[in-house]
Order: structure tokens, then C-alpha cells, then sequence
């Protein structure tokens, strides 16, 4: 489909569902928070990360009510003012923002004890199990007093936007906000609810480890909602399976991907998040990035490895580089020959396990450097520092990307470097990426701890002939091209507008 | 059905099954291992653990040839020589002894670098994935010149002993021998071969995350099986998927909980495996038993509270200390009249995994004791070693079991403390637990990481009235005295002696 086109087909599929109403879009991050100025005034600030990027589409095409967590001491202040909000969200109107405002310290709890530390880590499966973990009454209080009560503050902000509507359209979003649809379906129990899973979706045997009453407020919390969304089919499946193990009043359908309860049927998908083609190409093709692209691409030898990640473990950063040093031991002649250069983007700088994960890489790096390096040329060049820009620049000279996660909800770097590469990239990409399902044919697959695997891939695809990666590219970027930002979109409100009738 | 009935019931399913011929029973370590003597002669020792009590049964019901892997210098010359091997297995000729031998280099590959720290701790997801496992060229080495030799070795001894047979009746057990099934199947097409894993089978997500060569040659190994055997309906169903998820061109049938392969069947089932009630008993009210039984609740505080387990990561023991700490804090009533005593056996000692656990448990053991610990009476007793009459004697004075493992394939501890309880034990189980699928009705359930929950488990199971904690007592006991050894014996000849028709 053109662009156009499959614009045109999205806002078809949002006026059938939407009809006169706006959607109302609930996620932790919202599109943009307020910082105070020194002279106490509130200063709004886009907000980043994948999901505001995603969901940043929408407005484009249908009215949009966004309602996010007053993450600051300044969106609180900002919560009640609305006119700074009509105001920073473009006087349009196509987007309107709202806050659900808890206080500071309930916030505090549902993000810092529930949502990040435990439920992110345990859905990456980053645990070192027989150590962490550890249930206590201070994470009970923490779900209780902080993960639910934030949850109800959502619910009550979207109910308040959807006052005189019996059945309002709300679109839910992540590890956040499991809980919030149940408690919206109580007083509006006509809604047309969905909630989408951004992050990896485990089997029950890790859901089993931890508490009953959180795995099963999660499970319930979840199947308030019409449609419940995934990353990948796997991750649907799992679902299925952990409301199968902890739901005993649920009929789980695996043929019709439901689950019927209480009279109730939610339905269990999947929809592959993507990225925004031609912004992203827009980018990599400005003149601030082509000149970096060159002055990279300069200070490179023949062939070049590209990675850009998060630094963060379930990255998998540093068996990506034992791969690299096993691929300079194992084939010699590559040596002095090739540069890998790492964009990496600094994350959750504050955990210990982040900031530990940090080190270990940057001491592998240092070896590696000093183990094969000599004048004139260093093995691995790490880049770390926020720069989108010169990430997509960086992936746009790439002869390999890199991507090898060891779980991964999508991995949009996967799709960015085929949409931005002008040198017929080949892609080695993780099984375990969620992208992999949709990317399988035509990138080279790699088992995240297979170091050896991962090395022989990378020799594989620095020798490939240049027309191959080019036949390869060429499929991996159609994917990409027809399943973009636009289509995850579409398909969510076509499936949603099918259920409101 | 009573213990003479039962064994009936087990003879007749061998004799179906076998009619004149042997059962070939194979396992990593047998019933024997020989060390050499300071005069250079050899001396037969019985093994031991969990497997080699399970199976040595099984000669009492039916004539069985043993193989073994030799683990010593003096099991490889032992392997040889035909009257030694005879005089070790007792001269009834009801067990012969083989030995499957290798060069010392082979079996440390396959023992000390593939079963142990790849697949025993995959396979217990006792990983800290973003660092471990790092399948190199070493692994690589190890999986095909030690795993898969020595798994040939396996089948050539197996088959050296069915010569003439076109239909040999063989059992293969546990991790150590995963691909040899597929090797004998090629020179006996027509063997009845079953394989069954005492050890967890984790979800795919897991799987994929090693090398290829080597999930695959698990999956393709196993299926040269006629019945592929696991604890429980879970790790079967794991296995199903597995199979889907790497073997493209078998068919799995959810339904009838097979495989079809190159047109051969292999049944995936499951079959917790148990204890030999009469002899656990025995040793628990042996004189020496009943004597130290007395010592160690004439030592205690009113109410006891037990665990025995090996000392190592997966049994969750620092946990299950903190829960105590936790109950003793949130119950201070409970302070001064209660006694944790922790039998806890020392495990693979030399490795570093289970050192650091070892210090850590024990540090936290320190830390709690000085905490609550007063004059006369102290909160926790270790009992480090291998005694086990001791820690049944501490099963059967027990008002509460505590066994709370984040992984384990059955646990026999739970069907063993049942068995000999003398005081109306209350069984707290992890969910996690093999064992919990046969014992959920009767035990008090916790989930692993839930240190609040297992410390409530634990406060509800010192509450409860003593004849609530004996009926469900005597539910469990039943349960296992119903589905005890011969029962898991039984059903596994009786399966096999239907497929061979």
C-alpha cells in the first residue's frame, strides 16, 4: 500500500470505531511532562522512548485523548491547568493531554518497587533466580498501595473523559497499567477496552515464582479489557497459557485465541509494533546525518559491523562482543580489516545492574581493543551517547547489523537499519528478538548465547556477496515498508471497531 | 493396592513386556563405582543418589543389565573384567553390570562441560542470563567429542548386550544421555526405547537461547524414543513445544500427546517418580532413627519446622530463611517457641556457584539467629552432612515441611516427610515443585519468590488445629503410597509393553 493509501485505510478504520468520539489512550510516559523554571513557572518538555514515539503517530490521523502519569512534581502542577495543556499539546486540539496525578510517593512505589524492578525485569527474565525476586511485605504494600492505586488513578482519569459515553474507545498501554481496564469495565461496562503489552510476554513457570496475588491481579486486570495485544504470537500464546494456569474460572480457546469468563470474551493477539518509515528515513537522510555518515564511514576500515542498544543487559552487549573477538581469533584475515563500531545509549544509569552491566562491557572492550588492536586501527569504537541522528547515520553504512538480544519485546533498531541502509546491510539478528518472527526470511539468525553462532554469522554475512545482502535487504525492508507504524495502528482499530459492531 | 499386590501387578507388566529377555536399563552413574585399593586391587562401592535408589528396584522385579557410564579409573578398569562386574552386582545374576566406558578426557567433557553446567542449570533456569551460559568453541568441542561420544558410547554398550535381538527393551534416564536413543535406533530399528528426564523441561524461550547443534540434537536424540517420559504434564507439554519449535518436519498432536516423525510415533508422557515406601520407612523407625529422632525434639521448642534438601542455589534456602525471619518478625508471639532445623546436605562442593550459596545461607542464618537468638534458644540449627536416617528422624518430628525449591524436577523430600511424619506434619510446597501436581490437595502451597506468602504459609501451618493437619496428612500419605516407586515403575513397563505390542 502507498503511504497515502494506508493512510487513508487507517483513518477509515478509526472513524468506523471511533465514529464522533475521540480515542483515549492511556501509557506511564506520556507525550509530553513539565519541568518547573527557576522562576517557578511550568515548562512542557516532549517527552521520548519508543512508545510516546509510536503512539505520536496517532494524533496524525484520529482525535486523541492522552492520558499519561504525572511522572514530575511539574505535570502534578500541571495536571489541574488546562490551559498549559491545551496549550502544549499544539492548539489544535487533535491531541488533548490529561494526568493521572497520584502522589508523589504512591507514584514512586508503583514505578520504582513494581513496574520497573520487578515486573520489567522478571518479563526480560533478568533475574538471577535464586537471589531475586524477593517478595516482601514492602512489595505487597508497594502493589497494593502503589501499582493498584496508580492504576485506579488512571482509571478515573479516563472515565473522567469519557463522562455521558456508555461505550468509550480506550487503548491501554504496558506493563504499567494491567490493572486499570478492570477497573474501568466496573462502571462502564460497555467499553470498548485494549490493552497492549510492549515488552515480552514469559511463560508461566516465571509467572509462577512470584506472588499469587500479583500474577493473578494481573491476569484478571487484563482480561477486563476486549482485546489484549502482544509483540509476537509466542508472547499471545503464553498468555493464553498463564490465565490457563491461574485463572481457574477462565475457558481458554487456543483455535480462536479467546478467553471467555464471567460472560465475557477477550481476545488474545498479536500486533508487531513498527517504526514510522519515512520519518525514520527523514532523519538519516538529513544533512546533519549524511555528513556524519561520511565522516564514520572515513574513519572505517573496508567492512563495518554496526550495533545501537540501549546499555542495558538483556541487550546482550557483551556476547556481542565476545562474538566479534572469537571472529578476529577464529578468521585471521579479517584483522585490521574491519571496524565495529557501537552506538550505545545510555539507560536507567541509576540501577546497580545497569551501571555493573556498564562496566563489564567497557572492561571487554578494553581487552578485546588491547588483545587485537594496533596503530591505526581499534577493533570496536563505542559510541555512548544519546543521538538518534547518528545512530541511524551509523546504521546506514553498516555491511552487518547486529542485533542480538537475549529477549526482546520488538527491537525497532532490526527495522530502522533496513529501512536506512544504504550499503545492503546484512542483518544477524537474535531468534529471540520478538522482530525475528516477522524478519526470519532474509536476516541471519543467531541463538543469543551461542558466542560461536554468533561469530560464524558474522563471518557468513561479511563474506556474502554484495548482491545477496542486497536481494536479502530488499525483502526485510518490503516487510517492513507494508507492516509499519501505520498498519500496527490500523489493525488494532480495525480488530477494536469489529468488536464495537 | 497392597505393597504383595502391587509388586504383582509390576512382575506381570515386566513379564508382558519382557518375556524371557533382560530389561537394558542405562544411566550416568550406576549401582556400582569401583575405586582402586592402595594394593592396586579394586573395590566395589554402592552409588548413590536419588536415580540409583529409584532404579535399583527395579531388579527386584525383573532381571535388568545396568548400564553405566565409568566415572573412574577404577570403573574404566573395572569394565572389563567379567567376574569382578558379577561379584559386584551379587552373584544372583538378577543385575549385570556394564560398564559404557571412554577415555577420562571424553567423559570430563560431556560430564564437567556439557550435562552439569550447561544443561542441568538451563534446564533449572538457574542462569543470571545477561552473562551466562557462553556457548564457545569449547562448548561446541565439549557437546561433540565429549556429550555425543560418549552417548555413542552408551549405545554401543547397550547394544552389545541385545545381540540377536531385533527388539531389545531399553529405559535411558536423565540428562547424560539425551542423544542416545537416536544412535541405537539406527542399528535396531525396531527396539522398544524409552527415555525419561528426572530434571525440569523448561519452557522453548529457554532453549533457544543455546546453540542450535545442540537443541536440536536434544530434540531429534530424544525422538529416536518410543516414549519420552517426564515428572510432569508440564515439562511434557514443554517438550511438545519444544519439538514444534525446532524440529520443522515432526507433527506434534497436542491431543493424544504425541509426535510424528519420518513414520515413526514417539509418546510423550508423564510419570512423577517416588519413593519405595517400606524401605523409607524402615530407615525412619529403624532404632538409631527413633533414638536421634528423640534427641532432636527433646532439643527443640515446642513447634518445629523442617527442611531437608541438598544445599545448592535451586532449593531456594536463603528464602526459606527469610520467611522465617519474616514470620518471626510479624509474629513475635512465635519467638522463643519455635525451632527451624535445616538438614541440609553438602552438593557438588567444589563448584562455585554452590560455595558462594553455601556462604550466603549461612551468613544469613548468622545474621537471623543474632537477631531473634536469645539464651537457650536459637532460631535456626544447620545439620551440614550427608546423614540421611538424621534427616528422616527430623521429617518425622516435624510440625511444618518446608519445601519451597524455585525449580525442581519432583522433590522426594515432600513424599518422603509425608511417609514418616509422626506428629501430623503440615506440608508447605512450592507450586514449582514436581511433586506439587500430585500433591496440591493436602499441602499449603507457596510460590517461591514470595518470601511474605511462604512466611504466612508457614505461620497458617503452625496454627492450624493438629486434626486438620491430619487429615490432610492422611491424604497425602495416601496419595503416596497409592503412587509410589512400583507405581512409577509399573506404568512405564506397561506403556512400553503396549507399544511393543
Amino acid at each position: 500500500m502507498s503511504t497515502s493509501k494506508a493512510e487513508d485505510a487507517l483513518a477509515a478504520a478509526a472513524t468506523a470505531l471511533l465514529g464522533d468520539r475521540r480515542l483515549l489512550i492511556a501509557t506511564n510516559r506520556g507525550p509530553v511532562t513539565f519541568a518547573t523554571s527557576a522562576d517557578g513557572s511550568l515548562r512542557p518538555r516532549r517527552g521520548s522512548g519508543g512508545l510516546v514515539t509510536a503512539l505520536g503517530q496517532v494524533g496524525r490521523h484520529v482525535p486523541v485523548t492522552w492520558v499519561a502519569a504525572a511522572m514530575s512534581e511539574g505535570d502534578r502542577r500541571a495536571a489541574g491547568d488546562a490551559k498549559l495543556l491545551r496549550q502544549a499539546a499544539g492548539d489544535d486540539d487533535s491531541i488533548r493531554l490529561r494526568f493521572a496525578s497520584v502522589e508523589r510517593s504512591v507514584y514512586e512505589q508503583a514505578y520504582n518497587v513494581i513496574a520497573n524492578p520487578l515486573l520489567w525485569f522478571l518479563q526480560h527474565q533478568m533475574w538471577s533466580l535464586p537471589e531475586r525476586p524477593i517478595i516482601d511485605a514492602g512489595t505487597m504494600r508497594a502493589w497494593e498501595r502503589g501499582y493498584l492505586a496508580m492504576n485506579d488513578a488512571f482509571a478515573s482519569a479516563v472515565l473522567s473523559q469519557a463522562r455521558g459515553d456508555e461505550r468509550p474507545r480506550i487503548m491501554l498501554h504496558d506493563y504499567h497499567l494491567y490493572t486499570a481496564a478492570e477497573r474501568i469495565r466496573r462502571s462502564r461496562p460497555k467499553a470498548v477496552l485494549s490493552h497492549f503489552t510492549h515488552i515480552p510476554w514469559p511463560p508461566s513457570s516465571i509467572w509462577l515464582a512470584i506472588a499469587p496475588a500479583i500474577r493473578e491481579g494481573i491476569a484478571l486486570g487484563l482480561l477486563g479489557n476486549d482485546v489484549v495485544g502482544f509483540q509476537t504470537e509466542r508472547y499471545a500464546h503464553n498468555f493464553l497459557r498463564m490465565v490457563e494456569t491461574f485463572v481457574p474460572d477462565a475457558t481458554v480457546d487456543y483455535e480462536t485465541w479467546t478467553v471467555r469468563r464471567r460472560r465475557r470474551t477477550t481476545h488474545v493477539r498479536h500486533y508487531p509494533i513498527s517504526i514510522d518509515v519515512e520519518a525514520t528515513r527523514r532523519i538519516a537522510t538529513s544533512r546533519a546525518a549524511r555528513r556524519r555518515a561520511d565522516q564514520l564511514l572515513g574513519a572505517a576500515r573496508e567492512r563495518v559491523i554496526v550495533r545501537v542498544d540501549r546499555l542495558e543487559p538483556s541487550k546482550n552487549i557483551l556476547r556481542g562482543f565476545l562474538a566479534y573477538e572469537a571472529l578476529l581469533q577464529r578468521h585471521s584475515r579479517l584483522r585490521g580489516r574491519v571496524s565495529f563500531l557501537a552506538f550505545l545509549v545510555p539507560s536507567r544509569t541509576g540501577l546497580k545492574e545497569y551501571g555493573d552491566y556498564g562496566r563489564k562491557v567497557q572492561n571487554e572492550v578494553d581487552r578485546i581493543n588491547a588483545r587485537f588492536g594496533r596503530a591505526g586501527w581499534r577493533p570496536i569504537q563505542i559510541f555512548y551517547e544519546n543521538d538518534y541522528a547518528q545512530a541511524l547515520a551509523g546504521l546506514s553504512i553498516a555491511d552487518v547489523i547486529l542485533v542480538n538480544p537475549l529477549v526482546d519485546g520488538m527491537n525497532l533498531v532490526a527495522k530502522e537499519a533496513v529501512v536506512v541502509s544504504q550499503r545492503d546491510a546484512a542483518l544477524v539478528l537474535s531468534e529471540s528478538a520478538g522482530a525475528f518472527d516477522q524478519m526470519a526470511d532474509g536476516a541471519l539468525p543467531v541463538a543469543p548465547a551461542d558466542v560461536l553462532g554468533t561469530a560464524e554469522a558474522l563471518a557468513t554475512a561479511l563474506a556474502m556477496p554484495v548482491e545477496d545482502r542486497g536481494k536479502r535487504l530488499a525483502k526485510l525492508r518490503r516487510g517492513v515498508e507494508r507492516e509499519d507504524i501505520t498498519w500496527w495502528l490500523r489493525t488494532q482499530l480495525e480488530d477494536l471497531g469489529e468488536i464495537a459492531g
